[in-house]
């Protein structure tokens, strides 16, 4: 895997790159739908690749590995033939899903022991064996098996939930090193960047994290409930310290606004399950601002749904009216348009925000848009 | 709206035509998917239009005329406008509907008075309105308002019931012929043939039915939990009654061997929610038989679907595994892929006996694929 910087924005930190993967290559800044189980919820490969336009789809190695499981994915050949999306696959480490487990996990040095949320029964994640799980799942991105700091935390617990994190990080590394790719393509694993909400540590975790080489950076435990503020400092902090010629991805970003403007400091990845969730719930993210489709007022509104995504993208064969009407009536046809107009929209807004980074107007185009997209119709 | 004799079989009662309307021409037999509220669940139109190749879709008066009603469907200009479905639709009279309510209708010779299942609201469909809503949904195919029999009836309520659906039709037909399309292409009407499962009130039927003239002519009141064999016998009797001349829609069916043997009695339409119900169940139909996807036998089985629909159709971008893993992890998207296979296999199956029919091989296609369809695999 090879990061190649293209442009870098004079008045903000932001960066257009390309990220090469033996899958293809991503265009970065990058949005990566959240394909939980391996599908991203109610979207067809085909539609996946041709309408919402996405280079990268993310999968969680918590639930795949409870569900099929490895030993499924490894009979398929890996996820990419498993599920059949032949572009390039990023796997989370579990450490998220387990600890918003809260009750039935238990935390120490070795690992996390943990009770699957589908049958109660138990389970251990460590360090090298999440390693070897997603050597078993195969995406091109690996992630470290961390813990993802609860919000909020005292310092001192998050002081030393980043010291574990550190030494995990170091045992994730030795097993990545140990142990080979299976099916014939090559593995990056992405060390992650914690610290909660303290400048010091973020600090510190980003120097840590920074001396291990690695053919990418993440940043985890923000968008957990801090103030939006608070989020944009710490992505400050961390991406002055990250290696230049490095992607970064911020785990879990966000909302359109939250993604231009951590665009502005220097992040190249992200991912989320806001397009998705939300618009399974009827809000819609365009191009003019959010849309309630539920709202009484789309009643008959015959217009499009977003012609910046083109008069023969999808979406804009159904009118706002009948997406309001299939969401009244709860037809799952409604839950398919709205997640596949937000992934679409994010896609479309991580691609303009490149093009503006290139032509060296980001700046002002990212302003103009944060209003835009935080507008209510 | 016209309908042209192409083949007939010789050793059956098998027809192939081809029906003509302002939205463009059918090939018979057809089935045609449905779409309850305006939409068949969990399918785009595009999918409808090339994988699925339907070439016509139902609607449900009954449905639409609660949710979203029709002050908006005309607003949006007809409902072709309003799903933005261009190729021909049927709605059907919402008599099957309004039945279905039992506790909560009241049936008089004025006609069915109904609560919704929305909100409860009071609402009386009567042959005269249900013409009208129907004008306003703008279906290229209207249906009289009937009452489908209940099964089991008793002779005299079934012959009661019959009677007034025969002075409904009277006033189907007066109310159609005094009231005229509203978006500039025709509407034609197809009376109702009902008489349970009485042999000489079907004869009866088709007979009063078959003395007004119309463009079509339908099959109602079957498939509603009588043995298959008293099903064939009924169609039989009708179809020798019925003019040869016009197009013959069974309602309501069904299972794909109840279709093969319908067309071998000279049935030219078929609709039935089976195959996206079922679907969403997880029941699969396919050339080679059925698939019950959530069985365990399907785990670890990576082969396509189905391979008669081509080796480049949508269903056969996964495997069978990955759409068990899909139903067993609850993802909405294999609903989405057991409903297109379902479809599409429908569509493919009247495809093929039409092919038949015209190079007058049909009866012994006909014989193995009803075997072949039944197999549980």
């Amino acid at each position: 895997m090879k990061f190649e910087l293209i442009a870098q924005d004079k008045k903000t930190g932001a960066r257009a790159g390309v990220l090469h993967t033996d899958h293809g290559s991503i265009e970065t800044p990058i949005f990566m739908p959240v394909g939980t189980v391996g599908t991203v919820k109610g979207v067809f490969k085909e539609q996946l690749d041709k309408d919402v336009q996405a280079q990268i789809i993310l999968g969680n190695t918590y639930h795949l590995y409870l569900r099929p499981g490895t030993e499924i994915i490894e009979k398929a050949g890996g996820l990419h033939r498993f599920n059949n999306w032949s572009k390039p696959i990023l796997t989370d480490s579990g450490g998220f899903q387990v600890f918003s487990l809260a009750e039935s996990r238990k935390l120490s040095e070795e690992g996390a022991l943990f009770q699957s949320h589908i049958d109660g029964s138990k389970h251990l994640f460590t360090p090298e064996n999440v390693m070897d799980i997603q050597r078993s799942i195969g995406a091109d991105i690996i992630m470290a098996f961390d813990e993802c700091t609860p919000y909020p935390a005292t310092y001192e617990y998050a002081k030393k939930s980043m010291e574990r994190t550190h030494r995990w990080l170091q045992r994730c590394m030795d097993r990545f090193h140990n142990t080979e790719a299976k099916y014939g393509y090559e593995q990056s694993l992405f060390p992650i960047v914690q610290g909660s909400v303290f400048k010091d540590l973020r600090k510190q975790s980003a120097e840590v994290i920074s001396s291990h080489e690695a053919k990418g950076y993440a940043i985890g435990g923000l968008s957990v409930g801090e103030p939006e503020e608070t989020m944009y400092e710490m992505t400050d902090i961390v991406c002055n310290i990250l290696p230049q010629d490095k992607p970064r991805y911020l785990m879990g970003v966000g909302t359109p606004w939250n993604i231009l403007e951590n665009i502005s400091l220097g992040i190249d990845m992200f991912d989320c399950v806001m397009p998705t969730r939300n618009g399974r719930n009827g809000m819609l993210f365009t191009s003019e601002g959010i849309i309630n489709i539920r709202n009484k007022k789309w009643e008959d509104v015959f217009d499009t749904i977003d012609m910046a995504l083109g008069e023969n993208h999808i979406v804009n064969q159904y009118s706002r009216a009948y997406v309001r009407h299939l969401f009244v009536a709860r037809e799952m046809l409604g839950m398919q348009i709205a997640s596949l107009q937000n992934l679409s929209f994010y896609l479309y807004l991580v691609k303009e925000a490149r093009k503006h980074i290139i032509e060296g107007s980001y700046s002002d185009w990212k302003n103009y848009m944060i209003v835009k997209t935080k507008e209510r119709l």
